[in-house]
């Protein structure tokens, strides 16, 4: 499989593009691709192309540009995985793994438990960090769709950000709160907007389980043990879509 | 919740219960409880019962049984990972996760394309680390049953274990071996063992593809893009219990 690289600025029809920054660096110091090497870029927004090389100089590379390709299959149906900001390292494991099972977007939010302010994840540009990984887990799972990791907001913020779609809101076994259970078969219909939404390490407060209810969104419990807060949404959103028929 | 310790002795019916190790420590040290601390003790085996520390000295704490209480509900059937070794600590995480999703056993295999040896592993006693970790985890998810953790072996040794049980092997799209979908209402009978093959980094090689299907394994492929080999297991074991109706 040729290696794949991120060109936002990439087009359906030129004949040639060129890489600079961080793209440019992982062509010529990582992976030391020079010239006549084959690869393929993409656009984040679904459009692949055929590439090869034509000059790698110092952080800028020439592309020759051939035939689109198609791009690995997208879900019919907008997914934002809205994720309360978790402890550590531990949210770049989520938007790795989230990208590589399809979500559309990612929605850091703060929460009542939550240990990290919006200002502070703002102050350590957390979101172009997470965005960045997002990028690369791209590249690796060979999707052409770069997910938009958007800024940091308070759940109160994104409930109503999110208002009139379908709203699930995973809940531990504990809160007691579980809604319908989740049946192969549901279909969610094309075009529709998604968007589930992940707790913090300590859980939701109930204030937030009122609002969530008040807003819409519909209870999620997931078997009976209680999960890590890290792989809650690696393990919701493969079931959800298997169940959705998407996996 | 109380906090939950393993006492590999606990009997249904003593009153007394002496921990020691690594779980004193964890008692005194981490959690810093002393006499009069209300907890639970689990036995590994499905026996959880409540308890009272009467007296924590240096490394020895002596605990007065209580009632007997429900474990964490377990499957109806055995659940046997057999997950080929990753690099680096990439296997801590799975067997930590593993556990928390409910397999009885997992079966560490070295295969074509691993970077370790059966030797390798021995020598830096991974086996041992790894059951620490799924006791770990059991602590932490309330399950009273800590997985088994055996001891490395080859794929075709591992093929040949499970023989006559159902064997489901976890393979990428590119393998371009998919058998028939894994599908909701798909039952696994009570009793039964179902053995889940989950590969290395570099996936399975074509000759250990022709052994599983020789040994009448089943090719299982979630989705059709590239999964990290760390994420494979964590994601396809909630899907395939979601299909057999016990997530």
């Amino acid at each position: 499989m040729p290696p794949r690289f991120h060109a936002p600025h990439l087009t359906v029809d030129a004949d040639q593009l060129t890489l600079d920054g961080e793209e440019a660096r992982h062509l010529t110091r990582v992976l030391r691709l020079g010239a006549g090497a084959e690869l393929r870029v993409f656009d984040g927004r679904g459009l692949e192309r055929e590439a090869v090389v034509e000059a790698a100089g110092r952080g800028v590379v020439a592309l020759r540009l051939g035939r689109r390709v198609n791009a690995a299959r997208e879900l019919p149906f907008a997914l934002t995985l809205v994720q309360a900001v978790l402890k550590g390292d531990a949210m770049d494991g989520i938007v790795r793994d989230a990208t590589m099972l399809g979500v559309t977007a990612i929605q850091p939010i703060v929460t009542d438990r939550s240990e990290l302010s919006i200002a502070t994840l703002e102050r350590r540009d957390r979101r172009e960090r997470w965005q960045r990984i997002a990028i690369s887990s791209a590249k690796q799972c060979r999707r052409a769709v770069v997910p938009a990791v958007v800024s940091a907001r308070g759940l109160a913020d994104a409930l109503e950000r999110s208002r009139g779609s379908t709203m699930l809101m995973l809940t531990e076994p504990s809160a007691g709160v579980a809604g319908p259970p989740v049946c192969a078969g549901d279909r969610i219909p094309a075009g529709a907007h998604v968007f589930v939404f992940a707790g913090p390490e300590g859980g939701w407060s109930e204030q937030e389980i009122s609002q969530a209810a008040q807003a819409g969104a519909r209870f999620v419990t997931l078997g009976d043990r209680t999960l890590r807060a890290e792989a809650v949404a690696l393990i919701a959103l493969p079931v959800l879509l298997f169940a959705w028929g998407e996996l």
